[in-house]
């Protein structure tokens, strides 16, 4: 499954060159992140309360376009790697009006225990929806 | 006591208008406040460890002239009432090349309990540093 | 014309307390102001253009409730002003859910020469389509 | 040359975990990177007044362990291209007080003429800066 989600560029997320500043899409793969785990059924306010986080490990990002005030972006979520121990995703973040492709990133969390810190494999009930997820 | 703490306009503090963006003020004011804080022995990480949390329940802003990038501006934090329930303060944020005052601000703290919310009174232990830091 | 707009609650938005930081309503307030525009036809990239911008010259918010992670909030936007030389707006930004409402607040914009930072007055255009939206 | 330069955790950089969300290391790097360029006497303002910007190209890091509310974080810059056509950081920002290391990161700007968008090389005056830089 692969998802989308718009973002409309807000005046606070441009920079003094007049385009998005570049640490905001690493926010809006977030976005595209929650909104893929919620359509699949998982909540994170629910895998917190059951005692586990889930730390990003690793995030890149390839810009290739500049965003601009009040554009509509499309983030596109492409799940990679969803297992017991963590999830890996890659984005596409494209312009809705032109399809222009704007950046391309990915990112690694892992699942761990909220008291601990230690890394944890995700019980059953989660990773059975992760892996519908996948199909 | 009046306490000043410096900070450096960030890139990604402005925004297309070539300007800091006006909500980043606020944040500021938090930096203000923060130091004042430490200055005075109380951290925020104390008093949340001993169960009390400090929501912000006003906050006001007078924007006089804008700060550009990389410009060092300060943070001027003047305790106005610190009791049992409340914190208030006053802001001056000026530019430190020139002295220029470009925000004027305000903001109220609680003291509430952080596992039922309620508004509470500050220990004796913490409300006599505060009380200290008013002369 | 009042108008509404809703955001969800980011995991970014988030602070340690939990709840969502407090310098975060002031951005949707402005997410709110674009919004209502927006719907009233006038948009900053237009305004902008023609050597316009409208800096904020006064910000308060009163605090009532926290947000979490994952609520959908409702910004309301209500004019209280719109004249040649500036705007102004309340606001009140309330849960989805319930109704709750989270925080009230105001904002002023004026409007100014880009290039010499003078206030001046709007041109008929917008000023026209700002009293229809008043209405 | 290495530089280095510090930022105090505030408490709006943290997040519903209580630790440091992720995206503002991203900006960090940007603390470092201009902070580099300003002790090898580049300032961006100086290169944005002739025409040229600096856009991001690509980044990441890798996320080891948490920084946490009121840390004082270091951040080290390495520049490892400085060329007419790009600079490339490698980054490291690590706990003041243990020296735990908590992010490794990496950066690519490339130079770009502001009006046309097109990439370009960098005039002698700022190559030559870079250069020694590099020492």
């Amino acid at each position: 499954m692969i998802t989308e989600v718009t973002h409309r560029v807000n005046f606070f997320d441009t920079d003094a060159m007049a385009v998005v500043h570049h640490a905001n899409y690493i926010k809006w793969f977030e976005i595209g992140r929650v909104d893929f785990l919620r359509k699949n059924k998982i909540t994170l306010t629910e895998i917190m309360a059951d005692g586990y986080i889930f730390p990003i490990t690793n995030v890149s990002a390839k810009y290739i376009s500049s965003a601009h005030y009040d554009e509509v972006l499309v983030i596109k979520t492409i799940p990679t790697a969803l297992t017991k121990a963590k999830m890996e995703f890659n984005y596409e973040i494209y312009r809705q009006c032109d399809s222009a492709v704007l950046v391309k990133g990915y990112t690694q969390n892992v699942f761990t225990h909220r008291d601990t810190g230690k890394i944890t494999r995700l019980p059953e009930k989660y990773y059975n929806r992760l892996q519908q997820a996948l199909n």
